[in-house]
């Protein structure tokens, strides 16, 4: 049971997105630019798997050529906050890893 | 950078690992008991992970039979913080999510 939403809390590509997505409607090619790395299938899985999670809504609008948009939902807010509080934690404490590593591979 | 440390953060079996080594010394194969799911192998490469980005200590004592035991560091400690937080956010919206996904799957 929770294991499966720490799947989606804990998956990278997720985290990126709703913190990309925070505050703003963004179109599939906007978010492909914003996260660097991430490949135009995995953004659509993700952006599939997080839609069926109730953290995004798809918009599709009846346009020619057809427009897209992308937001978060009030839970997807919710996990907005986590989101940044990772990012937080991993700014704040890479060098120590980094140099933790360095001192693992030297042994 | 930070991408590879949301690796590690976002990694489902690293979060379980601490947060269940939070505030205790235990060996393998009390780790192995608690982690529902994870296999010998995972808990073996995520402890070793672990061990690399400076989060758990591994203690080898010299006895017979060998007796290992694992701990948090200080910074593994900062890291059971946010694994609790994704744990009640996690707990907390499970029931949403599965709504979600149920009226998802049944478009």
């Amino acid at each position: 049971m929770i294991r499966d939403v720490l799947d989606r809390v804990g998956d990278k590509w997720s985290l990126l997105v709703v913190a990309t997505l925070d505050g703003d409607t963004m179109r599939f090619s906007e978010l492909l630019r914003h996260i660097p790395g991430i490949s135009q299938r995995m953004l659509t899985l993700t952006l599939r798997q997080l839609e069926r999670d109730g953290l995004v809504t798809r918009t599709a609008f009846a346009e020619v050529p057809p427009r897209v948009e992308y937001a978060l939902t009030a839970l997807g807010r919710t996990f907005v906050d986590i989101a940044h509080t990772i990012a937080r934690w991993a700014i704040t404490n890479h060098p120590t890893i980094e140099e933790s590593r360095a001192a693992y591979d030297a042994r």
